[in-house]
């Protein structure tokens, strides 16, 4: 099991496909290059092309004598500077990254400023308008427990139910302008953290008001809730197993 | 007069040069492209390749009629993303964002961790071995007040002295394993906030104690202090006037 952190901006997301370079690549690239073998992995999520990870967990299964927590740091000597491996161990032969996971938490990074910011570019969505802060706090509290989120999922998943748990939201105003919104839950639909950013994002337009949150969930219709915030804003923080 | 944020890692510093692209190239080129003319921009201090900027100061003359708070929106179309003007506005024909200057901040980032950033590769110094911040906290207080900074200073200044005035130093912890230098002083001679930053990593390491500090200065030998910390960590935070 590799930890692995990630900028998102060069890649079209984990997931290989043909005709774009991928997170996925690089890394079975090294793994591939470290054990001599053809090995092949499996990612907590797939995630979209720009978004970030603090803590993108994937696993393989290797014959490697390598020690388990050596394989980090060779990694990191075979590795484009823009993806690094925080954590390796071994784990039992059940263990799948993306189906042992428990749950997760994304973060979502606005820069609520008139001005762009160079340094943020690709590290944060750039909102010019003011933001009503405490209304996306207000908002967000409504998304907490155990709903159908299906007005908060794009079309494309592959997904038996859309009903999944979210334990905690919070928004908090950082230096420099800057907007963190974390989110946990046991699991999330395609696009799900995105469009919840961007329902808040109304919120604090004031086009949305806080309590206009239950019934858009209520609601299951896509077209209810607010724009897909763009990928640069997304991080992967932490998967939960 | 317009304050700018760029990141570094595409420019060989501010100034302009011969066979190198430089952040008062591309902002030169901006403000002639909206005012029509040709215009000669002062900046506040040289900076080297690859730092990094939240409040550069430059000027210029001009017989534009734009309204002066306009000047930043207008500048922002038309330069690179990694540059952008945070303020514009009118200052008197004797102002010199240089010499006009009256103190300055600098921050210096530090990643002190076993295994490397992605998101922060162009941003902080990555130090692999763990770092005795409370240690570097006593080093840092040695070097507020007027000192001769001839220790801390590279060949290739051109300066009449060497006496500055450090008003604050600060080292902090920060999340994920990111230790921050604040430096406040009324001037710094040329890579002087990088020397002092290198030198206090030493004393991080154990290599060099808090106490060493006030001898290095006395020295008045650059060898006494420590390594030049890399250029990637280093920000120009504020310019005072």
């Amino acid at each position: 099991m590799l930890t692995i952190e990630f900028d998102g901006t060069a890649y079209h997301g984990w997931q290989s496909q043909t005709n774009a370079i991928t997170v996925q690549d690089v890394v079975t690239a090294a793994v591939n290059r470290l054990t001599g073998e053809s090995c092949s992995l499996s990612g907590s999520s797939r995630t979209d092309a720009g978004v970030h990870a603090l803590g993108f967990v994937c696993n393989f299964q290797t014959s490697s004598s390598i020690p388990e927590d050596k394989f980090a740091y060779a990694l990191n000597t075979l590795l484009p500077e823009d993806v690094a491996v925080r954590e390796s161990r071994e784990v039992s032969p059940e263990f799948h990254s993306r189906f042992s996971a428990r749950g997760k938490t994304y973060r979502y990074l606005i820069h609520n400023s008139q001005f762009p910011s160079a340094l943020l570019r690709h590290r944060a969505y750039h909102v010019y308008y003011p933001l009503d802060v405490s209304a996306m706090q207000k908002a967000a509290g409504h998304f907490v427990g155990t709903h159908d989120f299906c007005a908060f999922s794009a079309t494309g998943g592959s997904v038996k139910t859309s009903v999944r748990t979210i334990s905690q939201i919070t928004v908090d105003k950082r230096e420099a302008n800057q907007l963190e919104l974390n989110i946990s839950g046991d699991g999330f639909l395609y696009n799900m953290v995105r469009i919840i950013a961007g329902t808040l994002i109304e919120v604090g337009f004031g086009k949305l008001k806080p309590d206009d949150i239950p019934e858009i969930i209520g609601s299951l219709d896509r077209r209810k809730a607010g724009r897909t915030a763009p990928a640069h804003g997304l991080y992967l923080v932490e998967v939960y197993y």
